[in-house]
Formats: C-alpha cells, sequence, structure tokens
C-alpha cells in the first residue's frame, strides 16, 4: 500500500469542498494531510476549522496565502499587514507551520517592478516579529513569472532562496513549486543549496502542453511535461524530509471533476512522489 | 516628427498582410524597417522578397525564426539543420544580420528540459560555420518562462548571453524582448553586461493584465505594465545605437484590425522610445 504519510492535498485542488468536505474527503482517502486555504477556513470559523482538522488527524504543511501588500498607500499598506497578521495568527491556530506569502504584484498603475519587489521585503521585515511571536514562518514561494504583474513579483527560487537568506531561516523558508519552476535551469541547484532546513513544503503540479489558461490551467501529475521522479530523487539525496502536497488549479478539467474522483487520482498519481525517503547508495 | 529611422515592425504584428503588403504599408508610415518572417518570405518568394524590401528603401533587423530543432532522431534533427541552413541563405539574401533562433521545446514525449537545452547548443555549434559562410548571426533570444516546454527551451537573458559568450560574439548576439524578459530582476543588469555589442535587435511588445492568452495576446506598447522609457533610458547609457522593433501576437485585438491602423498606432506608441541615442549628462 502507498504511503501517505508526508502527503497533503491542497484544498483549492477541490475548490468546490468546503473545509469540512475536504477533510472528510482526504481523510477517507487516506491522505495524511491537508493544506488550507484562508477564505475556506473563515467560512467554517478558525476555531471549528482548527478542530475539524485536528480530529481527523490530518496534518497541516501551510496555509494559504498571505494577504496581498501590493498596495502604495501607507493606511492600505497597513491594513494588509494587519490581515497578514491575523492570518498568522490562524495559521498557529490550525498547527500549520508556515503562512504561504503570496505578496501580489505590481499596485494598481504601477510599471516599477523593482520598487513592488522592495516594497514586499518591506512587508516581510514588519510582519518577522509576529512570524516569530506565533512560530508560524513565512512561506516564500516563488511564483512564475507569468504572474509577475499580478499575482507575486517574487518569480525566482534564487531570489527567494536570497530572501531568506537575509530576513533569516528562523521566521521564513521556501514553499517549492514544479508548476512555478520547472522551467528555471537553476531550480535543482537552487533546491540543493537551499537545502531541506529552508524547504518548507513541496507543492506538485504538472505543467500541461498547450496550456489553456493563464491562470487556471495546471496539470494533474503526469499529465503535462515535468520530471517527478527526478525531483524526488533529488529532494531524497539532499535529506528532504518535509511534505509533499498537489495543488491544482484546474478550470477545464479537475474542478469540474467530482471531489472524490480528483482525490483518487491526486492519490494515485503522487504515490510514487511523495513516499519515505530513499537513502542514496554512497 | 518622429525619429524612426531606427524604428521596424516585426510582421508579424499584421498577421493577414503578406510581404509585399506589409513593405508598403510600412514605407508609406515612414517606418524604416521590417522584420521578416520567413513563412511570408517563402510566399512571396526569397528573391523576389529581397528585392521588394530593397525597392522600398526599408532595413531588415532580423529574419524570424529559425527552424525547431527539438527532434530526437536524428535524421529529423540534421533536416532541421538544413532547413536552418536555408534560412541563413535567406536572411542574408534579405540584408538581415541575424536569424532569430526560437529552436522549440521539449521533444515529443520528452520530459528531460536540460536534455533539451543540450541539444539547442549542439545545434547552435553545427550551425555556426554556415553562420560565419553567410554573414548572418545567429540571434539568441530568451523566451518567455511560459513556453520552455513548446517553443523555445532558452528562457533567461543570463543564459542567452552564457551561450553568446561560449559560442562566440563574432556568429551570435542576443534578441531582446520586453515583453520575454521584462519580469526577470537581472534583465536590465543583463543587457548592462551583454553591451551594445551583443544586442542585435530589441524588440518592444507590452504584457498586459489579464493576460487571456498565452501565446496570442502580447500588448501595444502602452497598454501593459512595461516601463518603456527605463529600457530606452538603459540602451542608451550602455550605447546602443540598434533596431528597435514592435512585435505583437494579437488574437483579441491588433491582429483583428486593419493593418494600417495597428501600424498607425505602433508607430504613434513606439516613437518616444525608438528615437536617436541621448547622450548621458556626466
Amino acid at each position: 500500500m502507498a504511503d501517505l504519510s508526508r502527503f497533503a492535498i491542497n484544498q483549492i485542488t477541490t475548490r468546490d469542498w468546503t473545509l469540512e468536505q475536504a477533510v472528510d474527503g482526504y481523510a477517507r482517502a487516506g491522505v495524511a494531510g491537508i493544506a488550507v486555504w484562508m477564505e475556506y477556513l473563515d467560512a467554517a470559523g478558525v476555531t471549528q476549522g482548527a478542530r475539524m482538522i485536528r480530529d481527523a488527524g490530518l496534518f497541516v504543511p501551510c496555509l494559504c496565502t498571505g494577504a496581498w501588500v501590493n498596495i502604495s498607500d501607507k493606511a492600505g499598506f497597513n491594513a494588509a499587514l494587519d490581515e497578514n497578521r491575523r492570518r498568522l495568527d490562524a495559521a498557529a491556530e490550525i498547527g500549520a507551520p508556515c503562512l504561504v506569502m503570496v505578496p501580489g504584484g505590481l499596485a494598481t498603475g504601477e510599471k516599477n517592478l523593482a520598487a513592488a519587489r522592495s516594497r514586499v521585503i518591506g512587508a516581510f521585515e514588519e510582519l518577522l516579529p509576529h512570524a516569530r511571536a506565533t512560530g508560524v514562518k513565512l512561506g516564500l514561494e516563488p511564483l512564475h513569472p507569468m504572474y509577475a504583474a499580478d499575482r507575486s513579483c517574487l518569480n525566482s527560487f534564487a531570489h527567494c532562496l536570497d530572501l531568506v537568506r537575509s530576513l533569516g531561516s528562523a521566521d521564513t523558508g521556501i514553499v517549492a513549486d514544479t508548476y512555478h519552476c520547472w522551467w528555471d535551469a537553476s531550480f535543482m541547484s537552487g533546491l540543493r543549496e537551499a537545502g531541506p532546513e529552508n524547504i518548507l513544503t513541496f507543492h506538485l503540479c504538472d505543467w500541461l502542453v498547450p496550456t489553456r489558461d493563464v491562470y487556471h490551467d495546471r496539470g494533474m501529475i503526469g499529465d503535462g511535461v515535468i520530471d517527478f521522479a527526478a525531483y524526488k530523487a533529488l529532494l531524497d539525496e539532499i535529506g528532504y524530509d518535509g511534505p509533499f502536497e498537489i495543488e491544482l488549479f484546474s478550470k477545464f478539467d479537475w474542478w469540474l471533476r467530482d471531489g472524490h474522483e480528483t482525490v483518487a487520482v491526486a492519490v494515485e498519481r503522487c504515490a510514487p512522489f511523495v513516499g519515505a525517503r530513499q537513502k542514496v547508495a554512497s
């Protein structure tokens, strides 16, 4: 039987399920963890959601996502910081070791990506004390360059690793996602350089050819062009023992199917790439 | 009156025009150059096309594109090399100083991007003697990472600049495009590092928010989020005196309009960013 003890499903994968349905559906399928989205957690109520997850015995690799900070007026920016503090509290309450920071891209009307990046770093710096107080790390996720304008201006693994180093590994780490980074010739070497201590969770998602939509046409593992076996081998080799998490945005396919079917296929496709660490022969 | 002496239109921008129509339409609008696509040139006949362009007095910054070499069987790969040699000949005949190499991504069924990249480098090495013989450089264009699987596995400016250095500046150079590289935090520094001697032509194209299609929703200058003034200032500063070229793939907008309208708007929008080099005050 497949070892799913490190395996979580990111609940956006079953978009139409409530938190309660997702917790129940994943647990029944033998999946060990659930990556939670703030919107669903708010809908359930944070305390009640935390109890559901605990009662089902699921682990939580992360809470998705931080609130966007691509706001150029000071009051709006500070409100976004407060919302991020609330989300750090919520992450702590559900036992998530990190809050995935997807900080937004350019502000409205802005054309200066360097300024946007500076603003994001400033926001992270302001959030560090609260991250430390809650024991929840800021999870820096390099997002695909095609999202630079409107989702996140953090678009390379190397950039995020630099930030983790400058902000401090005690309170930050990397959230790596095959979908966002597979194209990057330095992704593999970046994972190696980061080391297991800086990789908070590892997202699995395939790249489809053709990709029919910029946002919501991400592929089920095995349906695209990504070599997941190569990533599993590398992560085993560097000593990564953390979670694996499937995360799909799929408006043409998986979001249209029954959640139980999506979960069953996700388990079947991911099982070969999420098991216990294989020791490398030396 | 605007100085359009460095300005060319890439003919894919007026997709529905033949080469003859494009040459005529651009020349009438006062545009100095035309970037030619092989399909249109073949349709016109290479010799006849070359004559049309010469008679209209247009310069040709490049021929688009090289034939894809993402073919894993040896016979197919060699046939693609031969087709690239034919295109180098054609580029020479129309007076284009470079052939833009968009070499394809993964081969059919392939999941190894590193292998694809090695194959592409091998192809370039095999083409160097013919490039030298024809006096046409191989123009290495970093394509947006979202095209890594199925258009080009060359996806960063830094990677292309490394290749130019290893293959030799005598026979290769960079084709830079704002659309493909704007997200890259090291694009500006890369241009500076490359220097004007390694930049063969500079493509202008805006990034739309939202981007509705992965392939064919590129934006008219000014309609998106790219800061063209910043690029012009940088290129002036480093001493770039080469061509500027607008290149749009726009199935929802500009491809649907009359070519003369597209040309007129392109001229108006690009004029502020394509003029003579401004000396930097020191």
